[in-house]
């Protein structure tokens, strides 16, 4: 690996970190690690590391982003690294009203649903109920 | 029309004022007054209007819906709005780039073209050669 | 909660309760009870509501979006309320061969295999071997 | 061509004929006979042409399908042949609001625009001032 | 059914069988016996089986589509078929990086959440732990 | 710019030219440089260049997503770039029926418009009626 790659690699690690997600996108790297190391080093690396956006805003524009396109799997962990940058729950359901009325009601159902299932997961690991987040 | 409804159509319009959007969707006036009664009185006055969101972060992650889902019409407006709320040239193209990350490389081609035509319009209309804003 | 919110809040739960949706949307209840009230006061009292379409055709139309959509979840509860307000089977079957058309093959399977669920369940809720419905 | 091919060809410009689309997808047809035939004989004459559904409700499905889709192209002539079939003005804005709630308000602007569109092309035509359709 | 439809199922069917799909799409016999027939006679026997485009392309053009629409159910069985048609793995991983990269980074996720799962299955069936595929 | 980002921009400025793609997205360029050397540095240089896949079938399965997203613009450039890489007419035309029977009619209807036009600009441009090529 360049050197250049191997910085972004850290820096996309760093901020992974910085944002809960650092054991996240783990089945990538098992399926085909190149593509591992384009998600960690150049979306995380190069392209959420820049500046000109605060990591809020810029989680609050991907929440968006992903509350809209709703896709089948991949939005649960956005709800995770949003609480753990500090954004309330009362935000993220805001995020949710504004977002669906753009993107239409079956994506308002789909978000609480699935904001609704981490929610639980967080409770049932506190209870120790559970052991490991399944939800990703 | 109920005062419920007189009121919430107030608050919509104050807050496309606000917005410098007060001149948009006359053309739901034109074909059904109902329908901007509800464009205005419910998505402005009722859900835009809503706390627990900053405005200029109800813009942002309205704007990064519209880019991601790529509509044939109506994001131009809503670059407008952005700056009208302050948001800078370098955070619309912040947006861009991270929803684009999410969306897919063709709505980065859009909505590069759409923010493109956008300035090109506004300068156009200082310099006087052209009257009317007609990308909406 | 204004005169005017509480009539529409009444009269979209009355139209929840001839669609038998009534005991739906129940998770926006938990999560926003504020969302739970635009969705059954504003969506299902201001515009499932309106004259201008029977509530058949209605039903029908929303369908078909749900359908080309494919969200991942909320489809399968618009193919109970389409069979309690008497669309048949067979309407239903001709919908998702109509708009699959227009939306892909992948929507057709999608909507088979949600709408096979369902029949699955209906039926194993009158043998007594389920409970309580589950997929919406 | 076989003799089903022919019959259902047949029945595919029967129907289109009787919705005021004979004139329509003749870009297929230069570009792609095979494609014109596909289209014409099974997208109209083994799919439009079934039974289960009245042609007026095949209609309304499709024209909600396009309206959730939004593609940048192919929703006009969906409001001419509606209008052809007897649905009203009324009735295809009703349908506009409906479906814009399960697609997201971009669609509603979005079809709003189109409708009106057309209706302005009609009056032209009718006036004189056109002499050709050219919104498809 | 008219010899035309018998020749087209036959040619759908064999197909199929060549690409290992063969026992796939029994859901939509069951719900309905001729959207079964539209998708074996129509999609297989005269859409896939036409000239102009080898297997594997048509395979990798569709695996690419259903990729990029990321629909909820449906994708897994095109991973399989592609390497029943000698796709290898490696390039399966390349059409995810690609495709991904026009269709936003959560169809990554979702495609590699697929793709590993498919794997999973046909590991646990060599090995005796599932009898059964059920991942479509 | 490091020493990496020289090395990946030239490679993918080499592969654009290879494609006749050497002058586009200079939108890009023109509002955010740095968006331009992502493109053209990590989509074309790192992205478009990785071995696994030939040219040509990247760009069919490019073309595939493309026509299944059917965003409003930035698709016509690709039916430029497959025939610069040999692909046919006639292939083209067949991914365009294999994609449209999995992302709807809607999509192929868009896609034979698209490429008629670019067919028609080419024809504008070899006779001398059109000196640019205007459709990206």
């Amino acid at each position: 690996m360049s050197d250049y790659k191997k910085q972004r690699f850290k820096r996309g690690m760093d901020l992974l970190k910085k944002m809960g997600r650092e054991n996240l996108m783990l089945d990538q790297k098992e399926l085909a690690p190149e593509l591992y190391d384009i998600s960690v080093g150049h979306l995380f690396g190069d392209v959420w590391a820049r500046p000109g956006l605060s990591l809020r805003e810029r989680q609050l524009v991907t929440l968006a982003a992903n509350i809209a396109l709703a896709r089948p799997t991949g939005n649960h962990s956005h709800y995770r690294s949003s609480e753990h940058l500090g954004i309330t729950r009362k935000e993220i359901v805001e995020v949710i009203i504004q977002v669906g009325h753009y993107a239409g009601w079956p994506t308002i159902s789909n978000a609480v649903r699935q904001y609704n299932a981490v929610i639980q997961e967080e409770n049932d690991i506190k209870k120790g109920k559970k052991k490991k987040r399944e939800l990703i």
